[in-house]
């Protein structure tokens, strides 16, 4: 079994990353993964069995490497509950518009463009938003007892709109490469969260 | 110059959708495509100088045939501004749903997998937003004079927000093949426009 941190592998799912994030399942250039990773095709079918095998790796290095940078914002107990999730959507921001127009969720990109590949992938897929989703509930939960937002609040399904609204916002950003979708979402939807936020509040409680 | 109602080229067009929404501007395989539209090649590059030319008539084609479909609605002075929008995402959800898994918006599947194209492509898509924007910032300001949301609504910002969250719900429900995520959209981002969401639910339906 070859090692899982082979700077090869590493190469490999960088390029393939970046590849996928911008242009779909479909839309990757092998012979282009392998040059700019410096790797002949060999070695590509010693590391991935198939393109969908290298999808799931790229999904595992993705889901992994973004808890690890940013789940710590949501754990941060120095912050309030809304403002660790603020803040934790502003890191998230921050790091797509360093990278737009050329920014985007590598699971936003799979669900719209291989989701009907197969089953298997879309349980993947499934599971990523599913546990995505307690992470973000759990926040919500804790700010639901601080009293931030509205105890009535269905913290699961609020979670899940917070994502499919980033997802949007993302699809967004591919056309206009700037932050302007991104500033709607925190308005909009983040906004729309607190009790005391603004405008648009007066229609989101009980 | 051709006719653009020609027959073989409505089948190419027809075909071309079903597999850009599904697979995204890479994940055509024109071959599929002239096999299940029974057209030879040639006729492909006789109606289409190359893949950005026909995914710029796709555009065109479904961009006039959902105005026709569904701007009726829109316009429909028998009912009040905020309820015209409810049915009308309500008609999109069913379209869509009808389809699920295999459901999507041709214009987010493209900004996603192809905006990074060209600047004409991404402009074009652009176009397909601001329009798209300005119909339902329409109906909000008419919901405003009409004393159905907060006056101090931004419509079009608001308009915006509506069309990236539908597009972040698609790009779930071709996850999860069901009405689930459109569901969250109408509570939680139609449903906070209302000045009155209690009223919401009776809109929703089942």
């Amino acid at each position: 079994m070859f090692d899982k941190d082979n700077p090869t592998r590493d190469r490999l799912i960088c390029e393939g990353l970046k590849s996928m994030i911008l242009n779909g399942f479909d839309g990757i250039g092998l012979n282009a993964i392998l040059h700019a990773a410096g790797v002949p095709k060999g070695s590509f079918y010693y590391f991935f069995k198939s393109k969908e095998d290298f999808a799931r790796a790229l999904m595992d290095t993705y889901e992994r490497e973004a808890e690890e940078r940013l789940n710590g914002i949501l754990q941060d107990r120095s912050r309030s509950p809304l403002q660790r999730l603020r803040d934790y959507f502003e890191a998230i921001g921050q790091e797509h518009l360093a990278e737009a127009p050329l920014a985007g969720c590598l699971f936003g990109v799979l669900s719209q463009t291989a989701a009907a590949r197969s089953p298997e992938f879309r349980a993947r897929l499934a599971e990523v938003f599913s546990t995505w989703e307690g992470e973000l509930a759990e926040v919500l939960e804790e700010a639901k007892s601080a009293g931030e937002v509205d105890p009535a609040l269905d913290a699961k399904e609020a979670a899940a709109f917070l994502i499919d609204c980033h997802e949007g916002t993302l699809v967004r950003m591919k056309v206009d490469g700037n932050r302007n979708s991104f500033r709607r979402f925190q308005r909009l939807a983040l906004g729309s969260l607190g009790i005391n936020s603004l405008s648009l509040d007066e229609g989101v409680g009980p």
